[in-house]
């Protein structure tokens, strides 16, 4: 074996031991016995522990350095680039975990559990106060992880950085601020406008038959179950690699949408997944780039497709077919009118695609200031309510449907909300491009064919990999620097051609 | 930390590791998509290569011989035989661990997957040819582990020791001799019987109400849903610890009592994890005795109990309601001859429980032909042919309903099948003595009250863990040896009652 297969199996193992930890975090929220979460616990904390030992193996450093020191991967070829791709990512990954050290790895760790305890015991009780030191805790962990990795003046842009590679705070708020400038009028307007959808228009859709649509429409859309399945869980999610996904979604009988939609976000998500390089798993080339570039993907079969005319001239019938005494009295206009409700909400999970985006410019904000110290965390509902009330024109009455809403802080997961509001705007931008490349692509959907956008988005993204990081890969694919006016041009356009006629 | 502490605390890491695996062979079998095994068998390796690491870290070693030299556990007081019982099964599992190679092991897991395939298809096929080169490589890996391991001269006996610890061959073969005789001449009789149960007497009994229906049972007879599940595999089988069981089942619309009694089998199996001390999971006080006492719990819930006149007549009427058409017109009498079908069946595990012990009898006869050199793997088909036609009154017309019915062979589990045998002499010994310990205990199942017969088991089998081996703990409850002559006289009782009377 050549050092540099050796160094592929290394991480190849790192990666598998990774796989079992999530089919742990799975089963966990789909089919864990109620009193065996202690048990899991105990699973999750050994699992990590060896997963970061594979991870930090010193004969991955060996096998680095001595590749790094022959220059692999630096003359011109396409297996060099591959090789090149796959040691600037470990190289990467192997001094986060090695510079870590092993017991702020594991207070980190311990510190995230009784936090996420914390948050849900807080939310439950609606007391943010109880809360606060664990969240003050989690900023002063992550300043300090920035710290030993070297980004200690920038400690902000490090937990960017975690999730989308290569992206800045100040690129970010360049683009949410112009996208900000173009949001705000059309929510005006929108909200001006006397077209409303009907919230109360389905009742009793049996859960089966759901089922049944649902795994019609995502088969359709590509999603391979041959490596794959859904289940319910409480909040809908997927996990897992290509290799073998595994998604879920929940039902409501008096809200079809909902699982039909969380489904095909999930769905996009998956196919991302499962369109990566098989071979390559556990290697930066069989890696997603981000959770901007995940969440452009599962937003684009959402939003872009699933709400759209060709999409619904497909399936309306299908759909009709599944619930005909439901359906029996709502027009075709009201479904459609129904699948793109747009309204003001509280809550970042219920927002519609016009509104979410505010709630992402609302949580960045703060996050910027919580990082630079200008905003502490105690004052940090009054700040959350305040810009709440400008962004959105509503004012939480309790914390519960305000700064206590999210679980991400709660694990430390600081950073990661742009890449929702990124992910909308690369999957915008990445339409706009597909629809020049391929026409009539909406003609495809009407007659239940998503081949040419599944492979196009296959060649383009999903088989890329890593080779690109997120502003590199929309450059690159698009021919122009990510921005929010394809964004913004495809929310005009589907929601004024709606509620602004 | 104490030495003991820190030993204990390795001991629960490489468990723990283990539980993952299990979880992993769980998820196979129950949610597993059907491309996914690839990287499940992936999975697998490395967490086996993980797990034998950490059995076999050498800080186990120096502790065990720290310990050991230290005499801990040797100054008599309850404290110390705990510490004796985890010490010397911790000894034996390191030894076992250590003085295997790791490349005989890697061998042996890549053989084990390759052997199960062949048989899988070698079975489909119905062509032992294919499949007789990978019973002989087991063979041969067999003899040569019970080598390294010391008991080169007594192959067999070790194979037997893995699953049921200090029970040999010569034992067996005792216990088996006499169950033979007085077992032949009852079948004979039963078969010359003109009572026989209708076969066909179940159809269309939905799935979902059989679901309901051994949900209840199971609950009742005293599973901790809170710490486990049951749900859908091809075979069933009960996995996880006390502290997260997973059972599963089948279903089949024309044969509910299919499902009812493999759930309640598996439930037995559930019962002795769920009552293992769970604070000692890891040691062999939180660990069963091996296969035969577990066994002996399966079938004493299932046979024992719940083929019983007690619990039928208090979940008769539960059943009827649930299926009050399907069960018209079925008289009582029906249903518990139904309950109690006897008769010769070529296929071990359709077997009822007077023709089970046979189909042991010939799988422990050819074993001992093949391990000591009587009997080659070539010609293993005639030979089981012959030995089913003189036990079982039967030939196999082809090796699918012969030498091929069983995976165990497949994946080198020589020595397995004795202790279903042994459990269900231990099962009708146990049954017997609480039946004397617990007057009226027929009349608490009755009343659908099965928690005395519950905490006979938990304070006399389940909390004692690895305290005592399979023969010492027989004699410990039942103040006698591990002897036939209960399950002969059981039997005799049960089935001479229904069919000759």
């Amino acid at each position: 074996m050549t050092a540099y297969d050796q160094l592929v199996a290394k991480l190849k193992r790192a990666h598998t031991l990774g796989t079992v930890a999530d089919l742990l975090g799975w089963d966990e929220q789909v089919h864990l016995p109620p009193d065996s979460a202690d048990v899991r616990a105990g699973q999750h904390a050994v699992m990590a522990e060896t997963q970061h030992a594979a991870a930090t193996d010193p004969e991955i450093g060996q096998l680095l350095a001595k590749l790094e020191s022959e220059n692999v991967g630096t003359v011109p070829s396409p297996r060099s680039s591959d090789q090149t791709v796959v040691l600037r990512h470990a190289r990467r990954d192997y001094d986060r975990s090695t510079k870590l050290p092993a017991d702020f790895v594991s207070e980190k760790a311990a510190h995230s559990s009784r936090a996420y305890h914390a948050w849900a015991d807080a939310k439950a009780r609606n007391d943010f106060a109880t809360y606060a030191p664990f969240l003050e805790q989690h900023l002063a962990l992550a300043r300090r992880e920035a710290e030993l990795l070297g980004w200690g003046d920038r400690p902000y842009d490090y937990a960017i950085d975690k999730h989308d590679p290569g992206l800045t705070a100040t690129q970010i708020t360049a683009l949410f601020s112009e996208l900000k400038r173009g949001l705000v009028p059309l929510v005006t307007a929108i909200r001006a406008s006397r077209v409303s959808a009907d919230a109360n228009l389905f009742h009793g859709f049996p859960v089966e038959a759901q089922r049944t649509f649902l795994r019609e429409v995502t088969e359709r859309l590509g999603f391979n179950y041959r490596r794959g399945r859904i289940d319910v869980s409480l909040h809908p999610f997927c996990s897992g690699t290509g290799a073998d996904i595994r998604m879920t979604t929940r039902f409501d009988a008096d809200n079809p949408l909902d699982s039909l939609f969380s489904s095909i976000h999930e769905t996009g998500h998956g196919l991302y997944e499962q369109g990566l390089p098989l071979a390559q798993l556990g290697t930066a080339l069989g890696q997603a780039v981000g959770m901007a570039v995940h969440e452009s993907q599962s937003r684009l079969w959402e939003n872009q497709v699933a709400r759209g005319r060709g999409f619904w001239k497909f399936f309306e019938p299908k759909f009709r077919a599944l619930f005909p005494a439901q359906l029996a009295t709502v027009s075709s206009d009201a479904l459609y009118l129904a699948v793109n409700t747009v309204g003001p909400t509280l809550i970042r999970v219920d927002a519609d695609e016009v509104h979410y985006n505010l709630h992402i410019l609302l949580r960045f904000e703060l996050e910027q200031r919580l990082f630079s110290g200008a905003l502490a965390v105690r004052d940090l509902p009054a700040a959350w309510n305040a810009l709440c009330t400008e962004l959105l024109g509503q004012t939480p009455t309790n914390d519960r449907e305000g700064v206590l809403q999210d679980v991400h802080w709660s694990s430390g997961g600081f950073g990661y909300f742009p890449s929702y509001c990124l992910g909308n705007m690369m999957a915008a931008q990445l339409w706009a491009t597909v629809r020049r490349a391929l026409p009539g692509l909406e003609d495809d959907f009407a007659r239940g064919d998503f081949s040419r956008l599944l492979g196009w988005l296959r060649e383009n993204i999903h088989a890329q990999g890593r080779r690109h990081d997120t502003l590199a890969l929309v450059r690159r694919v698009t021919g122009e620097e990510l921005s929010p006016g394809h964004l913004l041009a495809y929310l005009r356009e589907r929601y004024g051609g709606l509620y602004l006629k």
